[in-house]
C-alpha cells in the first residue's frame, strides 16, 4: 500500500498552466501533485563563448529551489553563495535532457534559458522540471517563430520524465515525498514521444538492486512517461 | 496621464492569497497589480549567535528574484556566487520593517525569516514584499501559538508600505515599472498601522526635489499605506 | 542635554583637508568630529560595459573602514571575501549622491571612481563620505581640466550630506556614535547647493516616528546642510 | 572496429597498484588502459556534523584532476575559486557507491574519505576511481582494524565500476577517449560482486537509445565488472 | 646616482607618529620618505582554534592598501571577493616577524592583530609596516599591562626591516619606488634589535646576483636596520 | 646526528623521470626522498592580457598537493573554494625562478603553464618543484622547436633548488620533514647553473639567526644546487 493510496503504476494528477508569467517567451507552472514548479523559457539572440563559429544554438537550464518549498527552511543558494552539488547536478540533467528535444542547428545562433524554480516540494522536482521545462521550450520557439525569427520548427520531438523506485519491495511510479524518502531504490527517466530513452539514473539508497527489478522499473517508467507525454500534448493543443 | 491611466492617488490592485504553499508556517502570494511576489514566515526554534543570551527573538528577511521575473532575463544570483547590491539593500530594508512590527522580547528565543521571492517584477517588488511578508508573519505567529508555544501575541501592530514618485512632475502613488523607469524622483515609505513612520528612502533620479514635493509625496504614501493596511486586515479576517 | 553637550541643532567641528595624499586626482581628509575619512577621486580614460556608446561619462564610489576605525575591531572585508550589505548599500548611495552632482554627458567618457576609506568612525561615516567625496570630486575635475581634458565644467552643484535624528525624544543634527547607537530614528540626508533634496533615509530603530518629528528633522538637515556646503566652498577657494 | 581495436566486450588492461604513497591508510594508482587516478582513503576519527548522535560512521569521496590530465590544459579548480558541476557530480558518485560497500553501523563513528586524484585522462576516470577507491578502503579499513580501533569487518561487499556505450552503433564495454568522445551513447554502472546493481547512469550523447541497447549495455557491464573484481580480489590477495 | 639623490646607505626619513587613531590599543602612522602606513595592533582575549589548550598567545596581521596609495588605482580587494597573492605573502611576512619579536607563552592566551593599511605608496610598504607595527605592538602591551591583565612584559625584542636592492648595478639602502621598479635585484631584511636575522628574502628582478652582491646587500641591511631601530626606540620613549 | 642519519652537506636520493604523463608537453616525475612531485608544462599559444603587445611570452607556475600527500589529511583547496597563502606564496616562487631561466622575448608570444602538484610529500616540495619544473620547461620548449614553432632555443641557464637550515644548531642540508618541522631556521634558495642566485627565502622559525649561521647555510645551497643541476643535466641528456 503506497502512504497515497496510489496503484503501483499510477501517476499523480499532471497540470501544466501555460503562460504563467507576463515577460518570459514561455512559461508554465507544472505540478505533479503536490510538487509545484514554475518553468521559464528565455530566448536570447547570442550564444555560448564556446560555441562561436559552430553555426548552432544553444539549451541550457538552471534549477533552483525556493527556501521554504520544502519541510524544513533550507538555506537560500544565493545567500550561501553557490548552488550545491544536486542544484548543479540536476541543472545539468535538466539541460542534457532538453538538448535532446532540439535540433541545435536549425536552432540558429540563439540561446533558450530553462529556469525551473521548485515553488513547492513533494518528491520528484527534477522529473517535473524536465517535464514542464519542454512545454516551456515550445512555447518560446513558436513565440519566436512567430516574430519571423526562425523559418523552420527546431523541436525534434517532446521530452518527458518520470521517477521510478522500489518501495516496500514493490516497483512504483512517481514516487512522492513519502516514498522518495523511504525507497530502496530511486530511477529517474527521461524519454522522448518515440520511445527512445534520453536518460536512466537509478541509484540504490539501500540494498542493492537486481537486475529484473531494473526491468520492472523500466517499463513503469515507459508507460507513465507516454501518458505524461500525451498530457504535454494536450495542453499545447489547448 | 500616468501609463496606466490611474489617478495620481490610486493604488494598483492589491490582492494578498494566504496559505499559497503549505510546508510554511506563513506563506502568501502578493501581488500589486501585475508585480507578484510569493512571502513565506519561517519559524525556527532557535536565534542568531549574536542574541545568544538576550532573552529575545528575532526577525530576519531574504529577497530574491527568479531569473525571468523580469523584462529581460537577469542572472541567477545562486550562480553568480553572490547577492548584489540591490537584493542586500532590499533584504536588509524588509527585516527591518518587519521588526518593527513585532516585539522581540515577546517573541521569545526562536527565529522568523520572511522570505520573498518575486515572480513577476512590474515596479514595487519591495513594497509589495513588505507589504505580502507581514500577513505572513501574522499567520505564522498565530501558528506557533495555535501549538501552545507562545503565549502572548508579539505582534505590536501591521506595518505596510508603498512606493510614491514624482512623474511627468506629478506627485503620484504605486509606481509601476513603465512609471518607476522613468521618474524623476522614486520614494519608498514603510508606515504602521498607527500612522507611525518606520522608513522613508526617497531619491532623486534626475533632478533634485523640493521640500514640497516631498511633503505631497508624503501625503500620498500616508493614504495609500492606509488603503494597504485595511486590505491586509481584511484578509487576515477571511 | 547631548553626551557632547552640543545644541540640537549644532554640528560637529567639520575639517576637510586637500591634497592628502599625493597619487590621487581629488584626495581630502574630512573629519566630523572624530570621524575620519580619506576621500580620493581617481580619473580613469574609460566607461564601464553598459555605458558603451552613450557618450557618457560615469561617477561610481567604493566604501570601507579600517578594521580598527571602530571601537572594536571588525573582520576586514577583503579577508572575509565579501562586501557586507552595509557597506554595499553605503557606497550605492555614495555614488548615486555624487552623481547628482555632475553633468555625465558633460564629463565625457571617463570614469570618475570615489573611494571613501573610514580611519576612524564616531558616527556619521556615509554623511562624512558624500561631504569629502565631493571636495575631491572638484579636485579631479579641476584637474582634468588644467591637463586640457575638460572643456566644460561637468559639475552641476555642490552635494554635502548630515546625518539627523531623534536622541531622548529630541531632534538633533549631526548624530556622533554614542547618539547614534541609542537614538530612536537616525536619518541620512544628502542635498546640494539649490537646497535640493537628493537622498533622504530615515530608519526608525526602536518606535516610529511621527509626520512632525519628519519635519523637524528634514528642518535641522537643511540648516545643517547649508552650513557644510559653505565650508566646502570656502575649502576649496583656499 | 574499435579504435583500439579490442572487442566490443573487453577491457582495457586494468592493474591496481596497492600503497603506492606512504601516508595514507589506504592508498593505490589504479589503471584503465591510459587512464591513471590515484586514490587514497583516509581514516578520522571523527563524522560529521548531520551524524552527530546516529551511532554509525561515514564514507565521502573527493575527485579531482590534475590540470593537464588531459589533452588540453585545464583550468585548476582550486585557482578558479570553486569545484565544476562535473566534479561534484562525479564525486557523489563515489561517494553513494563505495557507501553502498560498507555497514555504516558497523564502521563505528570514524569517516574515510575516498580522494580519487587523475593525473592522466583517457576516459572512464570514475570508473576507474570507484574501482580503484574500493581497494584502498579495503586497505584503510583492514589497517584500522590492525590497530585493533574496529572488531567487526564493516566490508558488506566489493564494489566495482565501467562505462558502456554505444559506439558507431554498435554495444562497447569500457570505452577510451577516442571512443567516449564520439559514442551516441554513454552508461556508467557500479555493481556489487553479489551481481546487484548501486548505479546506473545512461546518458544519451546524441540521439536516444532504444530499450535493446539498453539491455545490451547492461549485458556487457554485468560481465566487465564481474571481471574488474576478479582483478579487485587478486590484488588484495596479493 | 639615485632618483632621489640618497647616498647609497642612506635612508629616507623615517618617522613614526604613535596613538593615530583613537579605539586601538596601538595605533601609529609611519612614513619611510612618501609610504606610508597606518598600523594599528589590537588585542583580543580569545586565541585562534589551532591554538586551544596549548596555553599561549598568538600575534597574527593583515595588510592593505587603500585603493588609490598607488599610482594607478588598483581594485579594492575586498570588492574583487578576494586577497591577492602579494597581500598574502606580506602579511604572512608581517605576522611571522612580529612573532618573532614576542614570548608567546609569555602573552597569555589572548591575541594581538596587526593591520597595516597603506595610504600612500612609494615602495617598501612591507617593511614600514613591520617597522610600524613594532611600536605598535609596543603600546598595545604596555596599555595591557597598564590594565593588569599581563604581569610580565612579553617582548623579547624590537624588530625592524629595510629593503636592499642592486640598482644600476650598485648596491642601495632603502629603495623607493623609483628605484623598486627598476632594481635588478629586491631583498627585504628583518632583524632585531640584538643584530638577529628573522627573515631574509632576496629575489632577482632581472639578471641573478652573486654572492658578493648578496653579501654587500646584507652589509647596508644591517646598518640601516640599526639605525631604525634607534628611531624606534627613541619615539617609544617620548 | 640528523633523523636520516645524513652528512650535514648530503642531499637525499634525486630522481627527475622524463614523459611521466603523456599529454603535457614536458611532463616529469621529480622525487627529492620521499617528497615525490609530478611537473608539468603546458604550452599554449597565447598570453595574458596584460601583456598584449609586449612582443614577449610568459611562464607561470601553479602549485597544489594533494589532500593525503601529507601525514594528516589536508581540506582540498577546491572543495575550500581558495588557494592559501602558502600555497600562492609557492607559486609565486616557482614562476618568479623559471621565468629567470628564460629569455621571454625569444620565447615569443606564448604562455608555458609550469603544474607542480605534489604526490608525496616529506619536506622541501617548493625545491623540487623548482627543480622538476625546470627540466619540464626545457621537455617543452625543445616540443616546441620541434614542431617548427620556435627557432631560437630561449632557455637560458638551467635552474634548480633546495633547502638549507639549522638543525640542533648545525648548518643541513635538503631538510626533510623531520626536520624541516623543527629546524630553527628554514631557507629555500634557488640558483642558475652560472652560480647566480634567484631567490633566498630564509625564515628564523624559533629564535633569530647569526651572520654566520646565514653564510653556511648559503655555502651548503651553493654546493648543494651545483649537485642537482648535475642531475638535471644527465637526465635530459639520456
Amino acid at each position: 500500500m503506497r502512504p497515497s493510496a496510489r496503484q503501483a503504476d499510477e501517476l499523480r494528477p499532471i497540470t501544466i498552466a501555460r503562460q504563467y508569467t507576463k515577460h518570459a517567451e514561455g512559461s508554465v507552472l507544472v505540478s505533479f501533485g503536490d510538487t509545484q514548479v514554475i518553468c521559464t523559457a528565455s530566448v536570447e539572440e547570442q550564444i555560448p563563448r564556446f560555441l562561436k563559429g559552430a553555426g548552432q544554438g544553444w539549451i541550457t537550464a538552471e534549477y533552483g529551489m525556493l527556501p521554504r518549498s520544502t519541510t524544513d527552511r533550507m538555506g537560500r543558494e544565493a545567500a550561501r553563495g553557490k548552488q550545491g552539488g544536486r542544484t548543479l547536478e540536476i541543472q545539468r540533467l535538466i539541460g542534457r535532457s532538453l538538448r535532446a528535444a532540439v535540433d541545435l542547428k536549425r536552432l540558429g545562433e540563439r540561446t533558450i534559458t530553462l529556469d525551473c524554480d521548485v515553488i513547492q516540494a513533494d518528491g520528484g522536482t527534477r522529473t517535473a522540471s524536465i517535464t514542464g521545462a519542454c512545454v516551456a521550450l515550445v512555447d518560446a520557439i513558436n513565440h519566436t517563430r512567430s516574430l519571423g525569427l526562425l523559418d523552420d520548427d527546431p523541436m525534434l520531438n517532446m521530452v518527458a520524465s518520470v521517477s521510478v523506485g522500489v518501495y516496500n519491495g514493490e516497483p512504483v511510479l512517481d514516487l512522492d515525498y513519502a516514498e522518495d524518502s523511504n525507497a530502496e531504490t530511486d530511477m529517474n527517466v527521461v524519454m522522448n514521444d518515440q520511445g527512445g530513452f534520453i536518460e536512466v539514473q537509478g541509484t540504490a539508497e539501500g540494498a542493492a538492486y537486481s537486475r529484473d527489478e531494473l526491468n520492472a522499473m523500466l517499463d513503469l517508467a515507459q508507460q507513465g512517461i507516454a501518458q505524461i507525454i500525451q498530457i504535454q500534448k494536450q495542453v499545447l493543443n489547448d
